[in-house]
């Protein structure tokens, strides 16, 4: 039996997981991102007590503890390498868990769990190579290769949401210009929503309007696609916009890498089929090696879970 | 020993290769694109019947010969998957190649020949990931990790030539808009060179004018660059505005693959350190992940020969 632990923006949730990846029991906490780590350390040791005691179960029937974290990691010192938001640069994170618990602790990007639990127990299951694109609000992107998590020479590897689509375009919230997250995360769906939202002319009667009844805070990714589902104007410009950038962004991972299956996960893969059949074709059309077997885009098939059960799941990574 | 073999646009070429990575001996024919495969391999033969007997030895003497093609390959075949220009496609040319010699036959796409070769013998000895991205009439990326060419799943990796970085830019070869090769590849500075010559204003005292008397097909990277050096206003401009674009494109690899070693390759890399000062600033300003281990940019070692000596050492690769 595993424990996963997934650090979040707004939650920290844990998890207990089978040998073959099922969430056993699950838990979370909010996240005050003010915290200096050792709280972080401490809130994530109390959710792994409390799955343990519902469970009725010892730490000592718990083969290892697996975190993933929203930045960059060095997993041989077990520490955090580069993060945004959270206090825990240079956080000796494997350090202090093990003041709590004297289990092997593994830590990794949160893409790259999400990635590896795919590759275990979801949509890229049996493949040599695969990546999974967690799409949120911003741009996750995990590579595995025969097996094991792909993290370059540095482990910090893959950053392709911020790689630059559009030269001089968009600011992104790296400080780059024109990177693909800031065309295809849900956020920027969001923003460009909000561009149309504030125009004169036919977007006026766009239904999102009446859903949000003037709040822009309510704007999220479901309310837009249901209304180009529903044939909205403005939310079918805005999506057909928005699946163009993710389209050409996708194709750049296809090219780069070749993987045998693409996996789209995060928030807006909860959009399934309708967006998958709007990305297979333009991304078929966008690659290079049209001749050569081609990779297939799937939706994930572990949902939100994924990098809680990839990072639960770390063990087998070594 | 070993014979390695490098098929260009223009010219066919052939090395013996001793196992330190030395060429023994060379030598080249030209290459009529409009000759079927059976006369391309009938002209490689030639040539290793050429420098064999140049150098006295018998093919019992070879242990093996790699070619490298400007197309993917299925080295598992033994045949060209997609290539564009010269009429190899679906070519079985480990077989007919073995109609010849009776010896190991390895192909491999040519890109990936000089990052092999590169990290064997030169610029990226030592290291654990390296991409070695040759920049000629277009732009060719090789991956190597762990000590292997990575392919993809498909043996088709990596084209991140063809990665967009302007959605809906310039009109590349390959029928995509805005990819980095149209953008970045010595094609594109003499193409946006041209454009600049044709301008009024203060463009037309421009040292260029003076070195082609007209003759645009005579303008080359160097010539270009070299007038830079001069001070030239015209080229100034150009190669600023070329190093930026490629440095948007190296950043978006180093961003994908997190490489030890970032190695400079073909034509464009003859610019040695001039080149390389421009670049290193920009991409370590525009790499994500600033707080980790930085890829390490140097110009290649082997220059034109790299593909050649990488494709006689193909053996290596299994």
């Amino acid at each position: 039996m595993y424990i996963g632990i997934d650090i979040g923006g707004s939650h920290i949730s844990a998890g207990l997981i089978d040998q073959e990846g099922k969430i056993i029991r699950k838990s979370s906490c909010s996240n005050n991102l003010e915290n200096k780590y050792e709280q972080f350390i401490k809130n994530i040791a109390d959710l792994c007590q409390e799955i343990l005691k519902e469970e009725g179960m010892s730490i000592r029937q718990i083969d290892s503890l697996g975190i993933g974290i929203p930045g960059s990691v060095d997993n041989e010192k077990g520490t955090v390498t580069s993060i945004s938001n959270i206090k825990m640069k240079d956080a000796p994170i494997r350090q202090e868990i093990k003041k709590y618990f004297d289990i092997p602790v593994y830590i990794e990007n949160d893409a790259n769990c999400a990635a590896f639990g795919e590759f275990l127990c979801g949509a890229a299951k049996g493949t040599r190579v695969s990546v999974t694109i967690t799409i949120g609000t911003g741009i996750g992107v995990g590579i595995i290769i025969n097996d094991k998590i792909f993290g370059g020479f540095n482990s910090a590897a893959s950053e392709q949401g911020h790689n630059v689509i559009v030269v001089g375009g968009e600011r992104c919230t790296c400080g780059r210009k024109g990177c693909w997250e800031a065309y295809s995360s849900a956020n920027a769906l969001i923003r460009e929503t909000k561009k149309l939202l504030d125009m004169e002319g036919e977007f006026i009667n766009s239904k999102i309007h009446e859903v949000i009844k003037g709040d822009y805070s309510k704007i999220n990714g479901k309310i837009i696609f249901d209304a180009a589902k529903e044939g909205d104007v403005l939310a079918n410009e805005v999506v057909h916009q928005y699946v163009w950038y993710l389209s050409e962004g996708l194709a750049n991972v296809v090219n780069a890498i070749m993987p045998e299956v693409l996996v789209i996960a995060g928030g807006i893969s909860q959009q399934g089929d309708y967006l998958l059949n709007m990305l297979i074709n333009r991304v078929n059309n966008y690659i290079y090696t049209k001749q050569s077997p081609k990779t297939e885009l799937r939706i994930a098939k572990l949902g939100v879970d994924a990098g809680l059960i990839g990072a639960g799941m770390l063990k087998m990574n070594y």
